[in-house]
């Protein structure tokens, strides 16, 4: 069951990198709405491999089939299947690795859980997996854009320990694809492609954060106790290959505060609105929205795959060393993006149905 | 839905403040295992109100009832409902906040979904609510002790920029409750509970960082994908009041690291077993526990509610300032101890079922 | 799980019938309902044991409190909990049966499946647990109620052999309500209760048919594939106590006609609406409600505990015969007019906030 | 939501019978089940159109596709995607159908719930939908086979007022595929062919009685409340396009019988098993498998789309005639059997998960 996410708005995503194909059914999308493969495919191509010097060249143009749930050129409330064959695969790549583990890897815990495997480049644990959240993730967006002009905007706040300036409140779309590394700082943005140009020159890796941003997002989303919205955004971008920590608001760094310096004080705006003076709390308060801007970091770890040489061990119980063939991402960061994007807009279009359903019905 | 937590085995809380009272039901539990009352009332006790000079003054015994589901010591297999009255409750201290709005409280979002809301102490919001989520760990981990001597075990890692320096291979419960604090190093634990005292009488609050082990865990429990075992674990503690962070393994921090230097190495150890070297995993690779150490840290911001006065806004759209009456916490990270191994607890036994129902049957 | 219903407005109930009590959570409701424990007595009352001479003499007043998500007579959208004490305990009256097992209850099951059993008044399987379903059902009724006027209308059809003569379109609550047997045919509702009478004294029992009527429902509800309403009505029903049997509309008779026979044609009415001539569709077209009145009808078998003596076999595996004691219903049916009514208004409620949540949104 | 079924082992179908195609994912099947294409594809021969002169001419091969979860012939434990293309579509077969609703179809309804419709063919509600229950079918009993040797045998017992004589105990497969009809009473068998052809001459339509039995179930499946054994087999069966009633053991004619008639009196059999001398209860007592055969009946009724001249009413709030176009089955009963047999596979398949995951672990 672990391969479906969401309530109302539900997807569930299949398939395996070296198979016959990716892809994903959402259920629960509000009929009528406008939707063509050619949307989706833009969100895709921001994720698919290949797109720039310092992405894996493995050459996938990710092209979408929308197989059902759509009839001239609108959703039919049915289910939404969407497919993506697999193309450029070579299986021969990963012939070492059906014996050996790759080190961090899902190589050695898959076997330990089924005790079988596809070994063909990450078989299901392959970030390709992510093309169906992608995808749905994109009609997820253009609900929340249709109900109410919300967006989710991401883009890479720090790559290893090069950070850069954003403003949340005002970063645009545009401004993060501007460059292939997907931070709309551009200074630091140059750097950042030097140093995983060198990085993977090397055969090594790195990691870094990525920020979101969710503007727009009405008053009253999410439930308290366990589906806090935080908490289910949490689960969604904690479930993406490579991420390791997450937080909201002031997250870690709010914990040097006092209560007094910490708490965000409210105000009546312009028009009537009750709205906070500073944002600490990142736009949630008690699992509930709070109107004020969604900001949250999620940490994503340097690849695991690397050419360089390691200790391992194989699966018959023998100590060895790995250098890994296939190709890469010498760092996630830049297709990671949209990946977040996806997942927030997922748990914000969920949300939106179950609270229109539980909360503005009577 | 939002109240329901877990799959196989699942629990739905119930409750507010200042209600008839609050608890929980457990479905799914296996049959036949031993626990009564008593054992519960343990965990209950350390998450209680009143438990020392650093928490509030709140007195409540928080005693537990059983009402289904367990015979002559043993249960049965069918729902276990667990109730604690409310006893303590002052809902006039909490008059003024009918109509003021706490800042970084769940005050004004309750009122702007639901367009009602008990404003006695919290109502639903109330860090109450998690009497019921305690009880169904301490059954949790009474599996999970029983199945393969799993421990989930705790403790404050820091306090403000007080951090306390603790192994968490070997850490033991006994020293986690050597103090009140809850933190296993002795002489920072001190310095955290002078801190809080200090804080407290300010009419202040602080935060910080609770860490947790879970020690034993074998290797398969997780599913690949959404219900990723750190991504179940991250919403389970991002739906803790004031939670505003999540790590697992090496975390934020490991992102400053490169591939080669991050990668956990595997080795075969004197027993046969695939091992890491290290263990910046954080015992989970691939959404799946590789057999190592679960190690994991949540942030949790300063209190919300403070004597101190704060800028805030009323429920008829004025402007207006708060401070706060009513017992508090100056700082929840000792009482949140118990629940973030509560929650873990009832993750990992979750799993447990799930992996036995999938994959442990042909 | 299997002791949840429902996907936005969700229920859990809990409790053996010797236990601390019975109850249910009720997740999902919409907030700012106007509900009373009063109103929901009114339903259980109809349920209660002891309400008349055909009906088991246990004497349980049935008295509910509402522990939570109800606030000034208003629900807050978290979590109500109900809960009824087990008050008219005879434990001693089921000494026997903790060793043998009653022909065609659930004793033996229980054993075979979970080892260990409450074998006092049946524990789990006591149609005791039906008290939290009623009081749920009550607070469905009440909003099914508000939202569009909608009425649900169960009552006795047939008891053996005799058929009483009721139009499902005009039938009132208070018809069914006119006498203990709740069948609306006053001549037939005679024969009915003597026959149970006389069936009672002889320490036997019998069974019969509860159809059901749920009118003024809008069109839309109901999603189409597995959640059909017609589906999510049948599990709802077949899961109450010694149901056997469940159709709607031309149910099992309807396969004798042919199609043109069967099929119900439209025509436009005199207000515009599209409507049906017949309603051999039993108000539902493609799992989807179509305006025309909901009608179906569900069998009941007779009750399994009986005083007359039969052959079985004990925990021991030895055989046996068992004359049960206890107090018992000779006919579960005017009991069970209740239970069916709030199986279909759950049902009819959660699917009027999904109906809500996915197609009126947009 | 509503086109997932099953809780541990659990299934999400799409597709409408004139898109891109139609399919099932499988999650939570245990993995290294050896499992081919050409097995599933043996269970979808039994369920595709133009098998035989009494089914609809409709001429598709439904050749089934293994998109994921397989590899070098067994199963991963990650998500199994099949999907079937569609072929022989004929659009313009159902253009009067885009603005003219068939009485007693999904035309209206889909309409009134989501404001849209594929109207070519039935769109989601085409029986078509079924190929994906039926392929998911054929892995569920694989499972029930290897684990338990449990066999799921389903045939037409009645076809409008012809009823074969049938011994559920001891009934093939071998004899249910020896006609086309599905009647393993051969001499019946030749007279329902007759009548089937004769109505689909006529332009008209018939239905009927499906049975099935599931054998060697062990004790102990399903989950007493709401997730009973026969409730979710109830839901299952009722979720399948044309079906009116269920019934389980003695069903409605078990209402005639007083209690002492009808209960199943235990003993103790040859190798010391708890067994009953009859089986009115149909194998479930409780909501649990209590080791005897399950047997189950669903009312098929007439298909609705036929070739002769009906009243009915477009799109445009018009009254008009129709004449159904299009290639239809006379009689769903041939059809029917292989989906029954599979949704009470499934329910099977995850029940076994179910009760291995909660009550075999401790």
């Amino acid at each position: 069951m672990g391969n479906t996410f969401g309530h109302l708005f539900r997807i569930t995503t299949f398939g395996e990198s070296h198979g016959g194909g990716v892809g994903v059914i959402i259920d629960g999308c509000p009929p009528q709405l406008e939707i063509s493969a050619a949307e989706i495919q833009l969100e895709l191509d921001r994720r698919r491999p290949g797109q720039s010097k310092i992405t894996t060249p493995r050459k996938e143009a990710d092209t979408c089939e929308i197989l059902s749930g759509v009839f001239e050129g609108k959703t039919l409330g049915t289910p939404i299947a969407i497919m993506v064959r697999n193309k450029d695969t070579r299986p021969q790549d990963y012939d070492e690795m059906a014996q050996t583990y790759r080190p961090s890897h899902a190589d050695a815990t898959y076997d330990a859980k089924y005790g079988i495997r596809n070994w063909q480049g990450g078989g299901r644990s392959s970030a390709r997996e992510t093309i169906g959240r992608v995808a749905a993730g994109a009609i997820a967006k253009k609900i929340l854009r249709q109900v109410a002009n919300i967006e989710v905007i991401g883009y890479v706040k720090r790559i290893q320990n090069l950070e850069g300036v954003v403003d949340p409140d005002t970063v645009t779309l545009e401004q993060v694809e501007s460059n292939i590394v997907r931070c709309p700082d551009a200074e630091c943005s140059d750097r950042m492609i030097e140093l995983i140009e060198k990085i993977g020159r090397e055969g090594n890796s790195i990691g870094g954060v990525v920020e979101c941003v969710a503007r727009n997002v009405p008053k009253g989303l999410g439930e308290p106790v366990f589906d806090k919205l935080e908490a289910d955004i949490a689960k969604g971008v904690m479930s993406l290959p490579a991420s390791k920590g997450f937080e909201i608001g002031s997250g870690f760094a709010g914990t040097l505060l006092t209560g007094i310096e910490h708490n965000d004080e409210f105000y009546i705006d312009e028009n009537g609105e009750v709205r906070t003076v500073t944002n600490r709390s990142g736009g949630i308060q008690g699992g509930i929205s709070n109107g004020e801007n969604i900001i949250l970091r999620v940490a994503f770890k340097p690849t695991a795959t690397i050419r360089k040489e390691q200790k391992t061990v194989n699966k018959g119980g023998e100590e060895t060393v790995l250098a890994a063939k296939g190709r890469h991402d010498p760092c996630v960061l830049p297709r990671a993006v949209p990946m977040v994007e996806a997942m927030i807009a997922l748990v914000l279009c969920d949300h939106l149905l179950r609270h229109h359903g539980q909360c503005q019905l009577l």
